[in-house]
């Protein structure tokens, strides 16, 4: 895993996906409810951004759930 | 809490700081066991970094930990 973040940040948008969907919350609902704009989290969400702690603890607050569950995935 | 990111920085320093002193790591064990520089290290336990999710999975696997403890603290 060393070094390919590519796959890590694939993996991070696929499980941000499944939480934001779990709670039937569009993109849109989900940027209302934190600081980040949706085209934002689509890119997010696609693998695209190697996001930072901040956007990690914002998109939590957006979703109300405590932030170690956004790492809640197989890494 | 919004948008004072300086404040999380520092919080996620000092807990990362906590963890790596727990295991009686010094900067320079953490950094030859992941892909962090020792330097870089030291700037993220100060609060001066708003650091990457790859900077977060380097150092949970340097300290051979879940991802999600690196983010157990109180935000």
């Amino acid at each position: 895993m060393k070094g390919n973040y590519k796959e890590l940040q694939e993996k991070f948008g696929r499980h941000l996906k499944s939480l934001r969907e779990g709670q039937s919350l569009s993109l849109r609902d989900l940027s209302s409810k934190c600081e980040l704009d949706s085209s934002k989290i689509s890119k997010i969400e696609n693998g695209k951004t190697n996001l930072q702690l901040s956007s990690i603890i914002e998109l939590a607050r957006g979703l109300e759930l405590d932030p170690k569950k956004l790492l809640d995935f197989t890494i």
